[in-house]
């Protein structure tokens, strides 16, 4: 397109789509899923719940619940080709747990029984199924990352504790259960954040919602949205358990300094604090203090103090989530793969809403390359 | 986002990013890799020459020509695990060739040389790998899908002929493999299409180069996509090799009058003929003619013709790319992966653009979902 018109970088506040889901008020630091405010799904509702919310826009009856968590829990055993699969599979070295769970959750679209149907009936099996199957997965990648083996899931337990289980085989404790809910609740959706609009961009050519969903895990794998999570945890691992908390200061300054990026501080949307962040700094606190580790916490609010002044950064919701998990026991390498296990209910949501009302999302690009048109001088007189 | 700004459907005339990679004018039906006419680059470039064009922004000469083709030629053969993984894996019910070959791509990174490696250089040996890879893949999906075993790439053969060498264990006639080699010039890069798109959105996270390929790939799988030459085989295929001509009008005529979409036909941009489309039209009608099978070329004529006059819509590159793969002994299920072996030079070329000069792109979305806040009410009291 040659035109005088200049692209704003990266379609900051663009307006992209319209959409039902998200709603998202930077300035008041006001997240909400379909209008229920963050803080009151992290105090009262289930991840199932939510899951429930994103998909129908509204909250469920205890009847409907109980539906969604049947479904849910039918859905967890892995399908006997993708378990092989992740056997044979090598991890892409450097790529943590993130490449098995794209190669993985595109392999479930071969077993899938509705995969030839693509009817919004179909298409919200597939979102519940997927939903269910990538929390399984991401719990058993994280067993074999350790040389474990595999863990039945436990139709007894919720949402959150089954994962838990299926990662460590104990069950977890009524703590470390609720604190992982609200992991998930607050992470279940951000408006078009960079893998839900990939996800709706794959949606709008009518292709099929487990290619969309593929397509959302490549993209959250990227450093500057979901890989940030493990990036906090390896700086503070860098830090060192027993060192002087001065060292945490000195480590970001020299950062600074040089002009490298912290991760998880700042956010595109937020001008305030992180809605999101407020839960996940209690908990990393709670949880640090239980698993008697209290340091990561304290070493954690040095740094966010010294960003806040020396950047004018807020913490984003990735900062606090990585002590959290790794005080729930959690590896790194997870870290991003956890937050699939969550974010896969507002994907689909997304996809959803974009099946239900599309048109192709097809923008134009500023053309800056050699003038046209250029001269074809054949190979031999180059 | 409240605001009173409304979003363009499908982001239409927006400008999403600068690049220097194509350019499209829409009024003119000017198509152009770098400032070269498509039309020059059709009759004159090999698809190797032209992948060299998108990734280095000219024209390589002998040399750097050479050392391209030994590159794509050493990338050939498919790593063992891959192989294995394609004889393990059943085709996705309805998914065709896309699902396996989003997968078996996907899988390809668990074994890259360079998978830890995002540096510059890496990257572009990662496109050039993915390029080759991605025709042995297709070839060998194609081999699969009739119950035959795969052919050993041969070195002595150019990208085009190699394909069809692969796929169908005979080497191509001259004409085929210039038919072929003409066909992946023209599929391999339109700006900001949406599985393009896709892959720069998800390139913008930093994410790995093989995530951004199989997030495009799930997008170009979409019947508004990639999937539409599939459709126009199918619906030829439907009206019957041996119906009269007037058949194929009738049964176009009653797809017409139910509001039904003809595939094949309309651009988003081009509002002229497609220029891709006047090369196909040429090869459709040429090999038709040689296969002995002029019919599937007559009845495309005829229902462009009957679309133009109703509809007032062009051919797309679709519509002939259909008849010309037909004509080249080429199954439909192969269509839309053949589409990719062709697209992956054009994807590789935006992804290394965008890890180049890089933001997040991250739009917002005009929230019209239950009005904020809503009252949380307890489970049991819904």
């Amino acid at each position: 397109m040659s035109t005088a018109e200049k692209p704003k970088a990266g379609l900051e506040d663009t307006v992209a789509t319209s959409s039902a889901i998200c709603y998202l008020d930077g300035d008041r630091g006001v997240l909400a899923y379909c209008g229920y405010d963050i803080h009151d799904l992290a105090r009262n509702a289930t991840f199932e719940e939510v899951c429930y919310l994103l998909w129908h826009r509204r909250l469920p009856t205890r009847a409907e619940l109980g539906d969604l968590q049947s479904q849910l829990i039918a859905a967890r055993p892995l399908p006997d080709g993708v378990q092989r699969l992740m056997r044979a599979l090598p991890a892409a070295s450097g790529g943590g747990g993130m490449d098995l769970l794209r190669t993985l959750t595109s392999a479930l679209s071969h077993y899938d029984p509705d995969a030839s149907d693509n009817s919004p009936k179909a298409n919200y099996r597939k979102a519940v199924r997927l939903t269910s199957q990538l929390s399984s997965l991401v719990a058993t990648i994280g067993r074999m990352a350790k040389g474990q083996g595999p863990i039945e899931p436990d139709p007894v337990l919720g949402h959150a504790a089954n994962f838990l289980y299926m990662l460590t085989g104990e069950r977890p404790s009524g703590l470390a259960t609720h604190a992982f809910d609200v992991a998930l609740t607050l992470h279940a959706d951000h408006e078009l954040n960079a893998s839900t609009f990939a996800a709706r961009v794959a949606a709008a050519t009518l292709t099929d919602i487990h290619s969309t969903i593929v397509g959302a895990i490549g993209a959250l794998k990227g450093p500057l949205h979901g890989g940030a999570n493990a990036d906090v945890m390896r700086l503070l691992l860098e830090i060192g358990k027993d060192a002087p908390i001065e060292k945490a200061e000195e480590i970001v300054r020299a950062k600074l300094a040089r002009k490298e990026k912290i991760p998880g501080f700042g956010h595109r949307v937020y001008h305030t604090e992180d809605p999101r962040a407020t839960h996940l700094r209690q908990m990393s606190r709670d949880l640090g203090q239980r698993a008697g580790e209290p340091m990561w916490f304290e070493m954690s609010q040095r740094i966010e103090a010294l960003v806040k002044t020396e950047k004018k950064l807020n913490p984003n919701v990735d900062f606090y989530s990585a002590t959290t998990y790794h005080a729930l026991g959690i590896d790194v390498d997870l870290f991003t793969p956890i937050f699939a296990v969550s974010r896969v209910s507002g994907w689909t949501a997304h996809v959803l809403e974009q099946y239900a009302n599309n048109r192709l999302i097809r923008p134009r690009a500023e053309y800056i390359g050699p003038e046209y048109p250029q001269r074809y001088v054949a190979l031999d007189a180059r």
